[in-house]
Formats: C-alpha cells, structure tokens, sequence
C-alpha cells in the first residue's frame, strides 16, 4: 500500500513482521535460525515491530527433507488456499492454507507487512536476495540498504517476475516478500560460514524496518538486480534420462557471465555441449539438488538495474 | 584366502568383480556410473575378470534418498542375513539378503572377489579408499597402486577395523571389500570433477585386478592409512538438540591435523569449543549430511604405515 507524494512513495509502518524457516526441511541454516529465533526472539526484535520467527513446515523440518507431500514453495496459489478438502488436501496444502490464515490473507489489508522466507542452495550463489516485483520500492530500499551494509561482502538480488517462471511462494503471503537464500550448503548440513551469511543479513534487513518505522527517508537509489530469463534442463535421452553433467568450467559459476559458444554440459562420455543462445547471460541456480526434479539444471539471468523511488512512512 | 611362499603371500586370480552404487539413493556420482556400466560394461570389462555393475539399493535410488527403512550400509550383520520373514523385514534387511544370495554368501568360497562400494560424501575428503582389515595385502596392494597411478592427484586411505565403529557393509559380502568415497558432493548433485575421479580409481583399480591375474608379481609396500579411532559428536543440549555448528577453522579440513587447544564447534551464541584430547589426531567425514543422525559431527584418526607383504596369483 503506498501512495506519492513529491515523488516519494509513502508506504505504512511495517509492524508485523515474519521470519520463515524450513519452507524446505532440509536447508538447515534457516531452520535452526528459525528454531532459535522462535525460543528466544531477543535478536530480532526491534522497536515498534512485533517480529515473528516460524518454522513453515514442521513435518518436513522433522524428516529433514524438502517436502512431505508437495513443494511449499510452490503452494500458495490461488486454486490452492480456496481449495476445500480439508485433512484430504496435500500436507502442504493445508500447511499453506494454514499459513494464509496466520500471516494473510495474501493481498488483504490485513496480511503480514514483511515475510522474509530463509533458503539454503547447494548452489554457489552466495547472499541472495529475491525480489518478485520490481516495482516495490520497499523492499528494493531493503536490499539497497542490505547491500551496502555488508559490503565489501556481497549480497545480490534475484528479480523473479518472469511470466511462466514465477511461482507461489510461502513469502508471497505478505505485502513485502523477500526471499533469501544463501549457498553453498549440501542440504541436511549446517555450515557455519553460511548460517553466519544469513544472521548478519537478517540483522541488516530488521534494522531497515525500523529506522524506516522511526521516520527515516530514504532517498532514490538504483538496485542492480539479475532478472529470471530462462530454465536450462539438463541434456536427456530419449528416455528422459539426464545424459550430461554442468561442465566444469560453469560448475561453482553462479552469476559469471556465458557467452555463446562457452562450454556448458559435459557428457558422459566426455563431450562438451556450449551454451547457444544469442547473447550474454548470467546463470545461477546452477546444479542445485533439489531442481533435478523440476528439470532445471540452472537458470538463466539478465543484469539490469532498477530504479527505487525515495520512500518514507506514511 | 592366501597362503604364504617365501613372504609373498598367494590369492586366487580375482574372476568376478562387482561395482555397487546406490548402496546410499542419494549419492549421485556411484548411481550414475554403476547406470552407465550395467547399461554398457565394456569400459569395466578386462581380460579374465568378469565385472558387474549394480545398483545395491534401486528403491532408494528411485526416490532420491539414501534408504527407504534402515541403512543398507549397515545391514549386512549375521543377524540380519539369516533372519527370517521375507516380506515383513524392512525394505533394506530384505535387499541385503537378496545381495547376499547374489554376490556372497559372505564369508564363504563362493562369494565375489571384489565389491567396489561408490560413495559420495559432503565432507570435503577428496577420494578416499576405505579398508575394512589392516591384514589384506591384496587390497593394502592394489590401493597402493591406485595411489601410485593417479599421482599427483591423491587418494586417501580410511581404515575401518574399530571394535565399535565398523560396520556391516554391503561390500563385506565379497573376498576383499573396496569402499570409495569422493567429496565434496551435496547429496542428489552430480558434480562433474568428483564423477570423473571416482570413475579414474575404478579404471585403475581394474587395471590392477587384470595385471594380478595375468601373474604380475607386486613387491612389499607401504601404504599409509587413516586409522578410525573415536566418534565425535556435535554439542547438545539437555533434550538432546544441535547447539553448535562445526568451527570454520575445522571446516573443510578433512585429513588435516587437529591438536589439543585447536578449535572445534562454534556454538550459536559465537563461543568456541576446543578439542581437548591428548594428542594430534586427523579427522575425518567432517560435517557429512548422512551422519547427523547417527550423532556424529566427524571421526577422528591417527595416521600409520601399513606394510603389505609381497603378492602372487597362487
């Protein structure tokens, strides 16, 4: 909800508040945080904003693995949280419906103001923000502001507002979904380099919240953010088996660019397949686990930089 | 079975050879190869040796997941193999009986030469055999040649002969049990470099069995090997949780000595834990994803020459 004013966006008070861990079981870092965060909240509250920590799906975080029945990721649809069915419904399904309960109804008024939805990625993708609409000058001042408090330790920001690509995530309850997901981490492990990566971007992203609920304005900005193009699936035959490995010389090169004609897939029995769109690209996501199932053996990005408008409590 | 002549001990020629992958579901790289072997063999094929490639635990396999009921790695006991009730046992005791009829019985005359076991670990361990008895020279011999052949690159050896800590593997059917772990992998990733060093140990390892039968005589040797000396867990509290993560002075550094006073855990509050026993040990599987449930955050190992006699097909 905003409105402008002299060209500054005026947006409410972000008072409530909600850290997700454990939308996937199996990405510690966000789960122990959450875990933590949940028992002792001292760390992240901050004044005049009631800050939540939950664990999105319990069953899953108790098997330690990504989901029970179907991706909570991939829940919050429409169809999905007015479905009835009750206790028949997918476990996730329910779980989502419950979640739209306690931090929605997504696109109410009365919805959560900010989700941040913790992930972990075996790729190599260190700090990453993810952004699903570029026009919300909210949460492109968060990451503005995230980005330049870590430096020199990078953080960079993931634009998914891709028309087929785009999916119903846990954090699309609130009014400002922020995604983080912080790499490399095997799944089932907690690495202390990366839990360490989230906590400090967390305590940033809070931090935010509250001097922007305090009054301060923050002037225009310019993001530079890594905009979703395309799904890469891995080399299959005609059986659908995958028949080809990220080749060495892109494996770990989450965020370098690929040119035309650069090696890409390498197969089992030692060929190189090249990348052959028309242009440049920056791929990420390469070589997660948990995306072998949905064919996507990394995706492909296009840099780009978004402008924020100066914004200040309404 | 050996028998000695003038210090060179004596084996049979080694006719039949298994490859195991998939004994854990999830890891990739021993899946893939043993797929591509059983599909075509003609790569593991040698002179005189007739080479199986197999997938150890295919539901596991299936699904992704190291096993459906209970490890199979840790399935092969006597108990196990002689108990009774066919469907009713889980999945995985049903699998290593089923192993057993196929590739032992173990311990008997008409059980396989050789199992190679393929694993892949998230521990940064590089390739490492593993041996299951410091008194056999054929394999202490055919790792020293492995060691040999792949220089400069290195390949590790593990030795498993701890009263508590050895376990019953799926490679303990046959004659001389091979275990190979390579790492760094995520569980459900197949990273091309760690595919392509598994797949260079086994072509050695082969090359070794076929020169053995063909009568190649192998002077003694020394072989230097890890020894599995104690279990380290990660630090808990009273209800048994996870409160520390692996110090980032440790991560990482499989193989690498860790001395009394060194740092250990980092719990989540930023205190470190130090390692307090009462010398130099060299740890091992550090933070492996598949071991937290068996509370262990690594092994640690004491470094010793191993001398391997002098040996001969008889």
């Amino acid at each position: 909800m905003s409105s402008y004013n002299n060209n500054t966006a005026l947006f409410a008070a972000a008072r409530r508040v909600a850290i997700f861990g454990g939308t996937h079981g199996n990405e510690m870092s966000g789960v122990t945080l959450a875990n933590l965060w949940a028992k002792n909240s001292a760390e992240i509250q901050r004044k005049g904003v009631e800050t939540r920590a939950f664990i999105a799906n319990p069953k899953a975080v108790e098997k330690c693995i990504r989901y029970v029945d179907t991706d909570l990721n991939r829940a919050f649809s429409p169809e999905n949280l007015s479905s009835l069915g009750g206790d028949t419904l997918p476990y996730e399904v329910q779980r989502a419906q419950e979640i739209n309960r306690i931090f929605g109804p997504k696109g109410s008024p009365e919805a959560y103001d900010v989700i941040f939805d913790l992930h972990n990625t075996t790729s190599n993708m260190g700090s990453t923000l993810i952004l699903e609409n570029s026009k919300d000058s909210f949460n492109l001042q968060m990451m503005n502001y995230i980005k330049k408090a870590i430096a020199p330790a990078s953080c960079l920001v993931l634009l998914n507002e891709h028309p087929h690509l785009k999916y119903s995530t846990s954090r699309s309850v609130a009014k400002h979904p922020v995604g983080l997901e912080v790499g490399p981490q095997p799944q089932g492990v907690l690495r202390s380099n990366i839990f360490q990566a989230m906590r400090v971007i967390l305590k940033h992203a809070l931090d935010f919240i509250e001097l922007f609920n305090e009054g301060m304005e923050f002037p225009p900005c310019t993001v530079e953010v890594f905009r979703v193009l395309e799904r890469i699936d891995y080399p299959r035959d005609a059986n659908g088996n995958i028949i080809a490995m990220v080749h060495p010389n892109l494996q770990d090169c989450d965020w370098e660019p690929l040119n035309p004609g650069d090696p890409m897939f390498q197969t089992f029995d030692g060929q190189t397949i090249h990348y052959q769109g028309p242009g440049t690209v920056y791929p990420t996501f390469i070589n997660e686990a948990a995306y072998y199932e949905k064919q996507q053996a990394f995706l492909t990005t296009r840099r780009e930089a978004l402008v924020a408008s100066s914004i200040r409590k309404a």
